[in-house]
C-alpha cells in the first residue's frame, strides 16, 4: 500500500527562504518525518510541482499506484477547476491539507475550490498537518 | 493533562435518529473511542450543549482545567460571534472539528466564523475527526 | 394525538406592550383560540422561550410526544442554523408560521433559514396564522 | 360572496404530465375539492392563464366581483412587477399561495416580488395550500 | 416526425429593419433554409410570437405534435420563469439557440434562465445556429 | 405627423381606484390634456395594454405610422428585455416617461432596462410628464 | 418670479473643447436659449461652479430668491451626499437635469444620489433638457 | 430612578485574561466607576450574561424597573434579531455602547443589527463609553 | 486647552428651515450650550463649512491649536477619503459625532469612511451628542 | 484544409474511469467519429493537454496550420485569462464546445471567460457537441 | 514646454508630521528633486490643493499652459467623478501617480475612478513615482 | 548586477499578429530598447513563457541571479495565486508592469492579484512601461 503526497507551487521553497520567519523545516524534512510516522503501516511518496497541469496528471495517475492522495495544492487550491475535476474523476480518496490555517488569511483563501470534492480538509497545524493527513488516509482505507 | 471536547447543538442526537441514514454511532460511542485512542497520553472529557451561551461559558473556563479544547460547534460555527470572541480571549489552543465536510454542504456552511481564531480545522472524516482532533491537540501541547 | 406550538423570542410580550399599536391579544388568547378551533380533533400544547437552545431542545424532543410541530421562531427564523439542524433531524413535520408578513418587512426578514427544512410556510394572517398552521398540521397527518 | 382563485402559467398541466412524479391531481380536481371545502360559506371561481397580462386584467377586475383573491402566480411570482402593481392597486385582499415550498427550491424562487403587496403567503402544502388559502380569505373577510 | 422551431419576441423583424446593419435575411429565409437542410429527414415547423404566454402554450402542446423543440426565446431567455417551467414540464427535448453570441453581449444576457432545463445550448452562428439546432434535435431523437 | 403614446400595465386604472390617494385624473384626461397641449403641432394617439407582447408589437409597428414614441412602460420598465429589444430595433426615437419619480421608490425601480435604448428619460412630474414627453418628441423631430 | 439654473463641474467647458465631438454650443448659448424660451413667464439665472460646497451654498440660499431650482450637478450627481442633504433641506422644488442620457453611460452614472430628493429627473435631450427643465419648474409652481 | 447596564458575552472576562494586552480593569471596576460617576443622580445596576435569551429577558423586564438601558451586547450586536426585537418592543430608551471602536475592527463588526432600534450609539472610548452612556441616559430622561 | 468643533455641510441651516420638523435649535445655540457645559474646563471653538477641502484644512491645522477635535462631518462622513486621510495624518484625537442615529437612516449612511480613523463615534443624541463629544474629548486628554 | 480540435484537462480520462457512470466512449472514439463525420470535407486533428500554457501555445500556432479551432477547454474555461487572450489574438475562428450543459452544473461553470472571444458556443450534446462544432467550423469557413 | 504636477489633499503635510513614520521628505523636496531630474528637458510646476474643485479648475486650464499633467489626486482618486470628467475633457495627457502602492492598502483604494481616463498609472515608488511620472510625460510628448 | 524581465502568456506574439492594429514592435524589439536604455548601468535579461508554473520557477530562482524582477504577467495577473505566493516568498523586489492601462479595460482586469505583493505598478505606457520599470528597479536598488 502507498499514500501519495502531492505538493503544489512554492512548497519546494519551504525552509529555504527567510528562515527567521518561516523556520528551517524543508519539504524533505517533512517527508522524512512523515515516513517515520508511517513506519511499516504504508509506503509514502512525496512529489512537488509548480505546474497546475502536472498536478492534474499525478492525480489522474494516482489510482493506479496509490491507495490514497494527500494533497497540499497551495496557491492552486483557490483557482484550479482543472485540479478539482481531476479529483472528482479519480477513484482514490483525496485528503486536502494546508500548513497554515487558510481561514485566518486573506479573504480569497477562505474558499477552496477543491474541498467539496475531497474526503475532508485539515489545515493550520504546520508540519503536523501532513502527519494528520496520513492518519486520515489510513483510517479511510481501513473503513 | 486534559483535553476538553465541546459539542454544540444537535450532536446529542447522533445515532439516535434515522440510523438507516446517519448510522448508529452515538456521541457516547465517539467519546469511548476517543478515550481508548487517547490511552494514558491524556485525560479526555466530553460535554454537549444546545445553548450558545453555555458553550461560551465552557470555553471561558477551559483555561483553568484543560490543556486544549477540541470544538465541534455544529450550527453555531457559522453564526456565533460570541463563541468566536470566547476563543479569541482564551489562552488555551482550540481545534475546530466537524463530522462532515462543511465545504461540500450548503453555501452558508462554507465559511466558519470561528476558524480564524482556532489553531486549525479538521473536517469530513466522521468519527475519525475526533481522533485527529485529539492528535492535533497533543502535538500542539508537545511543541 | 398532539400538535405542539413552539414560540420563539419576544412572543411572550404579545398584547402586553403598546396595545394601541399591537392590539391586546396575548399569546394565551391565541392559545385558547387555537384550542377551541382544534376541538376534539387534536390535543394542543403551547410553549414559549427566549432561548435558542431551549427551542432546539423542544424540537428534538417533539418526536416523542407530538404528531406535528407548528413553529413561530420569531427572531431566530433568520439567524439560527442550530434550529434549522434540529428541524432537519426530527422525524416530525414542522410547519413554519409568522404573525406578520415577513416578506413585507426589513430585507433581512425575507429569507428564512428554516423554511427549506419545514413542510411549508404560512405568514401574514396575525392570530389566524396559528389556526391555519393547525389545519396544515392536521391535513399532513391525515395524508 | 365570491372568492376568486387565479392560477398562473403551467398550472393547466397539473396531473396531466408525468403522473408517476407529479401525481394525477388536476387543477379541476383541486377546484372541486376547494368548492366542496367551501360548502355554502362562499362561491368559488377558478381561472388559469399562461399570459402575464391576462392575470393583470383579472386582478384589476376582481374588485367588482369578488370579496378576495387567492393567487398562485407560479412562474410570474418572481418576475412580474406588472402583477405586483395590480395587487397594490386593487382594494380586494390578495392571498399568495404555492403548491410547493418555494423556499426549498432554486435560489431565485425564494424571493417573491408579489409577497410584500399581499395579505400573506401560504406555501408547501400541495393541494391543501388552496384550502388554507380559502380559509385565510374567509377569515380576512370576517374580521 | 416533426421538429418545432419556436421564435420569441422581435424575431419577426429579422431582415426588415436596417438591412445595412443586420443584413437582409428574414425569418422566412431561415425557415426555408432549415427546411431545405432537413430534406426528408424530418418535417419542420416555424412559429413566432411576441407574447411570453403564447410561447408557454406552444411548449406545453409540443409533446403532442413534435419530436423535439428548437427554441430561440430571444428577450424572454433571461427573464421568463414561466417558459422555464414549461420546458421543465414537457417530455420533449428542447434545444436552446441564439443567432448572436449572447456571452459577448450585455452582462444581463450572459445568464439564461432556460439553459439548465434544455438539452443544450447553441449560440453565435447566425442563421447557422438554426441548422445546428436541427442537427442536434435529430441526433437526440436517434440516440 | 403623429406622436404615439404607449402605456403599459395598470395605467388603465388611473383615477379609477382610491381617488383619495391617487387623485381622479384618468388616462383619458391625460390624453385630452396632451392633445390640447399639442394643438396643431402634431397628431396624438394613446394606447394602453397590460400585455408585454402587445407593447412589443406596437413599438415594432410605430415606425410605419408615427414620428416618435412616448413610452410609459410602467411595471415592464424594469423586467422586459423584449420591449428593450424592440426599442433597439426601431428607427423611431422613443422617449421614456413615468408619472412618479422612480428613483424615489423601491430599489428595484431605480434601474430601467429600457433607458439605455431610449433617447432620454423624464420622470416624477405626474400628468406633466406626458406634456414634457410631447415637447421632447417635437424637439427631436425638429432637430 | 425666478428660476435658478445651477450647473456643476466641467459644464463651463461646454462647446469649448473638441467641438468636432461635443459641438460648439456653450453654456452661455444654452442660457440665452433658455431665457428666450422663458420669455416673460419667469426670470432666469444661470450659475456654474466646480466646487461641491459652492453648489451646496447656492441650494441653501435658493429659497430666498427663487421659485424653483433646475440642477445639472454633473459629476457630483453620483457622489455628493452634501448636495443631497441640501436639496432635502430646502423648501424650493429642485428639478434634476442632464444633457446626456446617464442611464446609457458607465454603470456608476446610472444611480443618482440626488434623484430621490428631487421633484423629478429629465435627461438625454441635450440643450433641450434645460428647456424641459424650465417647463417642469413652471408647471410645478403653477400647480 | 435606575439605569440598567446590560453586558453581553465574554464581558465577564474583562481584565482577567492577558492583562498585558487588555489591561487589568474588570467589569466590577467599571461598575464601581460608573456608580461613582452617577453619584446621587441615579441608581446604577450592572448585569452580565453569555446567553442571548437572558439578555432578551432582561430587556423585556427593564420597563418595569429602570428608566433607561445602557447595552453592551458584545458579540450579539451583529447577529441577534431576537435582541433587536426586544429593543423594538420595549418602552424604555436603550443606548448602545461598545468598549472598542467597532468600525475599526473586522468588517462584520461594522454593522450593528441593534443600532437602528436604539436611541444612539457610543463606541471606542473604553471604560469611558460606560460613563458617556450614563450621561446620555440621564439627558434623555430629562428631556 | 482648546477643543475644536468642526461642522460639515448643511449644519449652518440647523434650526432655520422647517422648524416644525427639525426644531428651532441653531448651531449657535448648540455652541452656546457646549461652551456653558465646558465651563472653565476647556476653551471651545466652533467652525462650519460646506467645503470638503476647508474641513481638510482645519483638521490639518488643528494640531497646532487644539487638544482634540470633535467632528460632525455630516454628508462628507460617507464619501470623503480626503477627510479620512487628514484624520489619519493628524496627531490630535478626533471624535466623530452625529446629531441623528446614522444607523437608523438610509443604507448608505450606515458606513462611515471616517470612523476607523477616529477615536470613537457618538451618534443619535441630538444636541446632546455635542456635549458627550466634549466629555469624550476631555477624558481622552486626561488619560 | 484542417480543423484543429483542442481538448483541455481531464478529457484524456474520458471513458476510462467509472464507465457505469460516464459511459465507455473515449476521446479516441470521439476523434474517430469526428473524422468519419468530416469525410473528405476537411482534415481533422485532435490534441489534448492538462497544461494551460500548452493550450495557449497550440492556439497561438493554429493560425499557421488550421482553418478553424474547435476548443473544449474543460476546467480552464472558467479561469484562464491566458487562453482568452490567445483566442483574442489569433486570426483563426475559435468555436467553444462542451460535452455537458455547463449552464446546468455548478454556478461557477455558468460563466465562460472564453465565450466572448469565440465565434460561438455549443454545449450539452455529449459526443455530438464535437460533430456540431465541426459543422459550425465548416460553415464559418464557407461564409 | 512645461509639465504640470498637480497634488491633491493632504500632500501639503508630507514630511511635516510624524517624521519617524513617514520620513522627512516634504513636497518641496520632491519638487526640487523633480526639477533637478528634469534638467533643461522641460519646465516643471508643482501645485497642491485640498479642494476637489480647485483640482478640477487646474486640469481644465492645463491645456493652455502645459504639455502634460502628472496627477497625484490622493484621496480624491477614489471618489471624484468631477476630476474624472475634467480629465476626459482635457486634450492634455494626464499621468496618474501615487507615492504608495494603492493596491496594497485598504480595499476601497484598489479601484481608481480616474485611471481609465488617464494615459497610465504609476504607484508604489515613493518620491521616485514623481520622477517616473516625469519620464512618462516626456516620452508621451516625444512619441 | 542584473535586472530580470519576466513576460507571461501571449507576449511572444507581440508585433507578429495584426500589425495594423497592434503595431510591429516585437518583444525582441522591446528587449533591445531596454538594453540600450540600460546602457552599462545594469545587465538586462528577458524571458517569456506561456506556462504559469514556469513563471513561478523563474521568480523562485531570481534571488540567486538578479537584483530585481520586472514582471509583465499578462493574463496570469488576475488569476494566479501561485505567482503571487512566489512573489511574496522571494527576497528580490518585483515591479509589476503592463503595456496597456489595465484599469481602462474589462472589469476583471482592474484588480491585480499580484499588485499587493509587488513594490509598485506601472501600466499604460506601451513599450515605455518596460523602460520605466527598469528605472524603478534601478532606483530601488540604489536606495
Amino acid at each position: 500500500m502507498k499514500v501519495l503526497f502531492l505538493n503544489g507551487p512554492n512548497l519546494n521553497l519551504l525552509g529555504q527562504r527567510q528562515p527567521e520567519i518561516y523556520g528551517t523545516t524543508t519539504l524533505a524534512d517533512i517527508e522524512a518525518a512523515t515516513r517515520t510516522h508511517a513506519g511499516d503501516r504504508t509506503e509514502v511518496e512525496f512529489r512537488q510541482s509548480n505546474l497546475e497541469g502536472e498536478l492534474v496528471n499525478w492525480i489522474q495517475e494516482a489510482a493506479e499506484e496509490a491507495a490514497a492522495v494527500v494533497l497540499n495544492a497551495a496557491g492552486y487550491t483557490h483557482t484550479s477547476v482543472a485540479i478539482r475535476d481531476a479529483i472528482t474523476a479519480t477513484t482514490v480518496p483525496v485528503i486536502e491539507i494546508h500548513l497554515s490555517n487558510i481561514h485566518a488569511r486573506e479573504e480569497f483563501r477562505h474558499e477552496s475550490l477543491l474541498a467539496s470534492e475531497c474526503a475532508g480538509q485539515i489545515c493550520g497545524f504546520g508540519k503536523q498537518s501532513y502527519l494528520l493527513g496520513l492518519e486520515a488516509a489510513l483510517s479511510i482505507k481501513n473503513t
